[in-house]
């Protein structure tokens, strides 16, 4: 089953090693099947390189395992619990990439200070706060997924304008309608996390990017005015 | 037509890619032809290694398109700008290079600590101020080249000496009398970006190089009395 | 003799070069024999990519050469004392990667500031003192290991579940039950200390990872009711 | 003439490549012949792939061409004047690698704060002043030579124990018995200027290395009594 999606998610954990984002095992991507209530994620602790397409995992939103043969990824829960609060997610990244996890492990937001940001994430990216040690002793993964939601609930964020967040002390998760955009939000994550850190050093108390310039770079390339990129249905 | 010149435009891109300086699709080359008053330009948001030569849009000095069935780069208006106000401009590079990104993202000019810099920029590399809002609204692109050519006039600035700039809360522009030596400015000023940063978290206030070592270097290398590399002219 | 234990001191060697740890002959790896009492490791000063399984050095616990053509590292002494000291290392690793290096050379320690961290090392990885010029001018390399080990005692840290030191103005050693697992916590040691630098600056004070958190992440990972990976004995 | 010299010269040119401390075409290496005062250098501006062993420059003492086609080294002179000075010098690196150049465009010296600086450089890696603007005017490339020269002379140090100087503004010069070595000394100024920095960035007022490390690990690499590496010699 779910042949297509398998692949997918295979490519995208792959794109993952590609794209430098990737030590030994740390990390994983998955993909929904939104119909059947299913997703497709990368097995615990198997190293990349030995990865194949038949070793994804296909997990239910509870994180119980409907096929494979090996263990999903450690992280399966968090992921299960983000699919079903965040209904147009298609795709979850999970990496531990230095410059987002330096942000987590300082316990700080990542403020929009360029129009690299702007082009991708509406705003700044979120620091989730601290599981209580309740929350780590009764389900830690599951836990982690509720504070996600929590995050974007609190701050009336919309997860698909602001598509990625900080686990303090961890690091980060993106996600996206699919897995291989997913992975595209992983990597500026982490580029504008590399240059929003020396921008803050060199001039303490920075100020956020102006609003409007946030509102151009974001609409002019999502939304139905943008115009970055090839319009190709105009092009029939 | 300009069929020399759009290889050129389309290798410069692919060198800027080799250089380290561009994620994904972020950055664009052009190149002009002053006699017809057109430009090369990579079209917009289109993977740089399933970018061909035929996929080059050739421009007007007002942004239109002249030749070229894809959209030009979301920054054509910049380009046609410089091109217009910069007469001795013969190449454009735009990127989002980290370090250079940085100093824009922290709304501060690049002074010239060093010899390397003083090799390729004849003092600081400005930083533009943030468009207005009413700007940004009005034509966004348009004003951004606007905004390039009112720094240099209000900085008494040659643009041929000083050929770059930083776009505040965005990144770099680099230009040249031709695309490939647009590409060379961008890297120098990639590096140069770099190294200041670092010479200045050093040395807090650090002084800005000697007056008499930027001419020296500058002049050793630009100019008629320069005397490195080899002299082909001479060699006749 | 020793030929398994040789291609695997001999492989991990490599590894530590294609990991990015090594520059030029800096850094050595053993692997002990437990029942023969004598261990494997890279000769003195050897290039990388022109050493060979034969050229590996058997010594025993008190540093003496029992096998092999070439001096062993330097360092040979500080392996034998490690070994003889902490009966369950099996292997061991010496580098002078860059941000282990830039905290040893601080001489600070390393704090846990992330579950990257927590995965592998149970708490901050301690810096030992320097030696005293009697230690140093008596047997430096001994002296060096003795020092190692008086830090563990005095810290009462299990160097089982913290899998290394850095060396006050030198650089980091990590071990593990075996070379190739020792290689795998140098890799760890230096990502995290990157992290935990850049973390650092950015919050003055920040304070480690709650215990809650540490416990939870090397507790899935390692013990009696860790989680992580592919539990292969079940699948039998 | 000099053909097993050029051919030397020429493959460390191309090491340093290798080695990534150069960019473009900045940077030169020489190596001399004592007997007949004479040295070879790389030619002025000419890319390191298109660059060949016949492209190689012999200059004498006084910097002037004896044999070679091609320009020499715009640095040609500051070779010759080191050569002149320094009786024991055989082949000499300028590169602008970023950590020693940010080190001298803060105009700092690299003060030893570890063993990897130990094992190469005994001391700190002196920073000379700025040329003045007289001697700047008079000849730059001579005088820069002399700064070097002086810079020795006035701390007392001895050149082939500190094999190595940052010039203030510009970037590093390294030396040695031979061209090879002295691209060896170039990499390891690079590489402990970037773990220095950090080390320092972090502990302010950070002290240097104690004296008895610094003496112990430099003389076990260099002198009478060293024993790093193999004895050749002993094996005979």
């Amino acid at each position: 089953m779910l042949d297509k999606l398998k692949e997918e998610v295979y490519l995208a954990n792959l794109e993952l090693v590609k794209q430098n984002l990737i030590k030994y095992t740390w990390g994983n991507v998955s993909g929904v099947d939104r119909e059947q209530e299913v997703f497709v994620i990368k097995p615990s602790g198997v190293a990349y390189d030995k990865l194949k397409v038949e070793d994804m995992v296909v997990c239910d939103f509870d994180g119980n395992v409907v096929e494979g043969k090996l263990s999903p990824s450690s992280d399966t829960k968090t992921h299960a619990i983000i699919y079903k609060n965040f209904p147009e997610v298609g795709g979850i990244v999970h990496t531990h990439s230095q410059w987002a996890t330096i942000y987590a492990q300082a316990g700080k937001p990542l403020t929009a200070y360029g129009t690299t940001h702007a082009d991708t994430f509406y705003g700044s990216v979120p620091c989730a706060r601290f599981l209580t040690k309740e929350e780590i002793d009764n389900d830690y993964e599951r836990e982690t997924g509720n504070v996600i939601v929590e995050t974007f609930r609190d701050l009336g964020l919309d997860e698909m304008q602001v598509p990625g967040i900080l686990l303090n002390g961890h690091g980060p998760f993106t996600w996206a309608p699919n897995a291989s955009e997913a992975v595209y939000n992983a990597v500026v994550l982490e580029e504008v996390a590399k240059t929003a850190y020396f921008s803050q050093l060199l001039t303490p108390n920075l100020e956020p990017l102006p609003q409007a310039v946030l509102d151009k770079h974001y609409l002019r390339k999502h939304g139905k005015d943008s115009y970055y990129g090839q319009k190709e249905k105009n092009n029939e």
